[in-house]
């Protein structure tokens, strides 16, 4: 090792020694323990500081994301936008280094890590990403795309199941593009691995199909660290490089797990700091040689990016029309008016299920959406997610599909989809992804979906079967707290169309969303097209759908499969001399951002409302006075058996509502929509 | 193969086929092909259809249970409460033969298992508890328990993370009373395993630390499924057993995707009776040698068990304190007065934080409950959920414990953990178990979660770091959507505890409750003691801790850390003449089953109710007509300063109260709990 690299480990592990000091809480253990291989593992990589989105950086994971103060020195020593003062401010109150890496708001954080085997399976998507990409738009003479994906990942990310899904999909796919470093420093939260983690990992990751490396002595072997990327660059596999370390190196507790979670101690610190040469009366140091050398290297990759863009150049005189179609989505825009694409219905079309719709919408824009990748965890026959003629994304040695396909088989990984998604989003390069699965089994992926919403990363989930309409599968499968759960998730779409124009007002705002998720939730049985409904309505959020009279006895505000029933409910009421309007309300996110004019139009001051949906009620009083729901588990049997067990009937809709209108009689009625504050 | 054998095999398979057919919807795939095996292995097996709770019984998983088809069969043939006319209402409204298998509607499903991954794992957790109550109970001279765990699973299980989290430990554990057979028939519902699922299975299983054992003629071969079990009983390690079958064996689409979830056609179900040589006219015909054949070996079974009662009455004899607490366990019930052991506090004890709480609460049950076993997903130290004095459930050869232990260090594996202790629970013997995790990690055991409140097992949550008051780590780790989301779950306790006496409370709820999961969710952060709170008040759920007035202005509605600040603004209120009222409301499931009456006392007609909680405010407005919630992610600070920044405090609480009094005034306010029907 030479001086400077030295100098600048040292200077690495202090920062982060001194950046958890100064919060009094965090995590010095892996730092100091990685720091090593974080600046070799740096030294190999292209990418530019003063340009942290230039589509053909190599792209760092730091899965373990609690040792983000690994990340943070990293980031400002190279000259990110990440300054002494926001290391001296770390997990402050002060967006830009809190307590475990966040995409959104950290230049040169790829994505958000440290919910524990989030950021190796985001890896996973962001290798498929740039596969795709590059399958896509390279050329013999020019090449647009060939990064690699480095991820770094502890004990913590491996026993996690999600790790399992993804690093058996990237084995699967061959994804030689993926270099993942193990952190094998024998530590957890508990103690020892030998608590409760004694598996084989690198045989494990064999079976999946990967290459395995190991590097004894991570502390110091900073060779063996180049080595290894470039035995791993050379593979027909993704790489597992196992990394021995030890936790907290330096300090007085080195090797324990008192080093993982807590700041070290003051005269541990000034030790530290004596033994790696440094002025222990001294923090937050960088010796000018060390800025110096990184800024060396981040020049050497400037003139990288520098030859990319002349490259680029040339591609778009070749290739004029692929050229474009990189051009706009490297400018991250749609193409002008890709939505007419997007199927429209009246009342007299056929019945179908939102599952099919969904199908025919995503039939029509998948052609003039060349950027839209799709998948299923095993369930395509049943989600309806592939277009016929889309080609399976799969190495072309299986003979399966190639890597332009557009379609993903992630098996039956909802989790690892999850994750794999928000990989792919986070890649950028204008993608946008979709991935379908039963909407009982999005909950399986709860992890992944709540950081798409806290990333910002507007992936889309087709989440069929979303109800007890979907029958005899039974409650297992019958979704009931659902909805209710990622409603209440901040910064998230949940759609759950009505009718065919409803589906396409939701795609309408999926891929035009820029910043939130989307679920869609959608049918397995038939439902009618609604006279009431549009696209334009619908991207409302909420509307109303069916209209007695200007000032109704009562409003029903109803979504999906339940609009066509509140409808025939206010027929029957109509006909027992109760005014019933019917409002549709098929994604509250979008419907909370609608003026407040708007809002009240839909659900007015004066006349009671009355909830239906097939599910948990939860949340439903935001916008109604009454709810009827289902707030028990769902039962096998045949759809229409079971709406008629639980009364969800024309008539016990109807009953209810009359229930309602009698018991708000005379009584003045505030508009849930109108708040004291 | 004899020939009663291949009658009786033929009869699981058309009896399947039938019932599938009768319902025009299921898997017959998995059935036809796994019959040979679920015959052979329950030969194999010790149980008693007249006594299915027989806790010495071997018990056997079904984790693909989409195959129900076959264990429905195999219940009605061995004799157990299931009918030839409830397989002929397979998937009906009928709860004996419902779409999966369901623990608590159906005897002899041990667990709950459709949603794929979670029966091997819950098999992990039988295991588990098998081995805990062995060590615990057996003698030299006296075997309690010896029982074998049996599953079968398939590809998809294989692929879910849960499987691979759960049998990571499996292996660690070195549970050698875990046999799993692989039903590997290359089929998956998006074709064939090509597609997605190319890993080495049987070599990662040997990297967990299993045996693994290849049947390679699953179809036919019963003498090796006899002699895997022979060799799987004689590991030391947990055994997988590949077994190759062909799915839909003798349809005419065998080995293909299209037999996996839709019913056979009429010629083909007639082409296979004539093939195995039954009256294609008839359907459900069971012959009556197959009868007399299970009948008998049921019989032998009732001998084994009969047996095994007198081993316990001469252990009674030989060991009567070991005895009388084996006997109260099977009785299932708890020792009395069990809950006096449960510390109570007044206002002058020093503030601490309801997860030291919890630590202080479960050190005095533990003594008094050895059916109570315990763990974590690695966060031991910040959970604090380990006595000092326990011993880890460990293999003894690991020098960190033995199998009488009952603290289990599950690894960072979340859903692995709600999968075990649903296993655990299930197992029967007066177990009861929680785990510990950070409360928004809860919800990466989602799918877990939602079986434990379907299937009536009253597992605990240690849920700790419960919202912005953890501080530091972030939104990564805030949870904002977490208890919403488990609120809207059906059969589902949540309790999050304002202080000491409300941790007792949420105890006693969760060691008492026969059919209902509990999730505590702890604070990180302390609180002081409540003057108005005491174990018996907290235990109706929500109460007046509160009073300022008999009739007051407004009444805040609160839980958890924010009561105690809700209190500060209520003294803030009585200064400027608003007269306020706290509820403190620590458990909406528990609150929701008090007489009308009592729920009226704390929230009545007439006065207007703001709730206050720092997460999502979905759901709140059930208990009241305003809300003062957290609707967006959390941030990186330390607690105060988050909580300052979001306006958490007796002053921005108290402005908003004022607010809320405001609003209503001079408007007529109907209680929330006033419902139209």
């Amino acid at each position: 090792m030479s001086d400077i690299d030295q100098l600048a480990i040292s200077t690495i592990r202090l920062l982060a020694v001194d950046a958890v000091a100064s919060a009094n809480s965090g995590h010095p253990g892996a730092p100091l323990g990685l720091a090593p291989a974080a600046h070799a593992v740096w030294k190999e990589m292209k990418f530019n500081p003063k340009n942290p989105d230039w589509v053909n950086r190599d792209r760092f994971v730091l899965s373990n994301g609690h040792a983000c103060a690994l990340l943070y020195a990293m980031l400002h020593l190279y000259g990110f936008d990440m300054s002494l003062d926001d290391l001296k401010h770390f997990r402050q109150l002060n967006l830009k280094t809190p307590g475990h890496p966040e995409k959104f708001e950290i230049p040169g954080a790829e994505v958000t890590t440290g919910p524990l085997g989030q950021g190796i399976s985001n890896a996973v998507g962001l290798a498929i990403a740039q596969k795709q990409f590059g399958a896509t738009f390279n050329k013999p003479d020019h090449t647009i795309s060939d990064l690699y994906t480095y991820a770094f990942l502890g004990d913590g990310c491996l026993m996690e199941g999600i790790s399992s899904e993804a690093s058996s999909l990237a084995g699967h796919l061959q994804l030689n593009n993926l270099i993942a470093f193990w952190d094998d420093n024998k530590i957890t939260i508990d103690g020892s691995t030998d608590c409760a983690f004694t598996e084989d990992v690198l045989k494990r990751y064999e079976a999946y199909g990967w290459d395995t490396l190991t590097i004894e002595k991570g502390d110091t072997d900073l060779e063996g660290v180049a080595a290894a990327i470039k035995t791993a660059k050379a593979s027909s596999k993704p790489t597992l490089v196992r990394l021995t370390t030890v936790i907290g190196f330096g300090s007085l507790q080195e090797g324990t797990h008192s080093v993982h979670g807590a700041p070290l101690k003051a005269d541990d610190i000034k030790q530290l700091k004596e033994k790696f040469g440094f002025d222990p009366s001294k923090s937050f140091v960088v010796p000018q040689e060390v800025y110096d050398y990184y800024s060396s290297l981040a020049k050497k990759n400037q003139e990288i990016e520098q030859q990319w863009n002349k490259t680029v150049e040339s591609y778009q005189t070749a290739y004029p029309e692929e050229g474009a179609v990189l051009a706009r989505r490297l400018e991250g825009k749609l193409p002008e008016n890709w939505a007419d694409a997007l199927p429209s219905y009246t009342k007299d079309d056929k019945p179908l299920a939102t599952r099919k719709l969904s199908e025919m919408a995503l039939s029509k824009i998948l052609p003039v959406l060349p950027e839209l990748l799709g998948g299923s965890a095993d369930l395509t026959g049943s989600n309806l997610t592939r277009a016929p003629d889309m080609v399976d994304f799969q190495h072309p040695s299986t003979g399966l599909g190639d890597y332009t396909g557009r379609y993903i088989r992630y098996g039956v990984r909802e989790h690892g989809m999850g994750a794999i998604m928000n990989g792919i989003q986070g890649f950028g390069a204008g993608f946008k992804n979709y991935g379908g699965t039963f909407l009982n089994f999005v909950s399986y992926a709860a992890g992944a979906v709540r950081l798409s919403a806290l990333s910002h990363l507007p992936v889309i989930w087709v989440a069929t079967h979303d109800s007890i309409g979907l029958g005899e599968d039974g409650p297992t499968h019958q979704p009931i707290e659902t909805l209710a759960h990622f409603r209440a998730t901040p910064n998230m779409s949940v759609w759950r169309p009505a009718d065919g124009n409803e589906v396409s007002a939701a795609y309408k705002s999926a891929i035009e969303s820029v910043y939130t998720p989307h679920i869609l939730a959608l049918t397995r049985q038939n439902l009618p097209h609604l006279e009431g409904s549009s696209i334009e309505k619908a991207s409302k959020g909420g509307y109303t759908v069916y209209s007695s009279a200007e000032k109704p006895n009562v409003i029903i505000v109803s979504s999906g499969s339940e609009v066509s029933l509140s409808i025939e409910a206010a027929k029957k009421l109509a006909s027992e001399g109760i005014k019933t309007n019917v409002v549709s309300l098929p994604d509250f996110h979008t419907f909370d951002k609608q003026t407040q004019d708007y809002r009240l139009s839909v659900l007015p001051d004066g006349v009671p409302i009355m909830s239906v949906e097939v599910m948990s009620s939860f949340g439903w009083s935001k916008y109604s006075h009454e709810q009827f729901g289902l707030n028990r588990f769902g039962a096998s049997g045949k759809a229409e058996d079971l709406y008629k067990f639980f009364d969800f009937t024309p008539e016990g809709v109807a009953d209810r509502a009359a229930k309602t209108v009698q018991f708000y009689k005379g009584k003045e009625v505030i508009s849930p929509l109108n708040r004291a504050f």
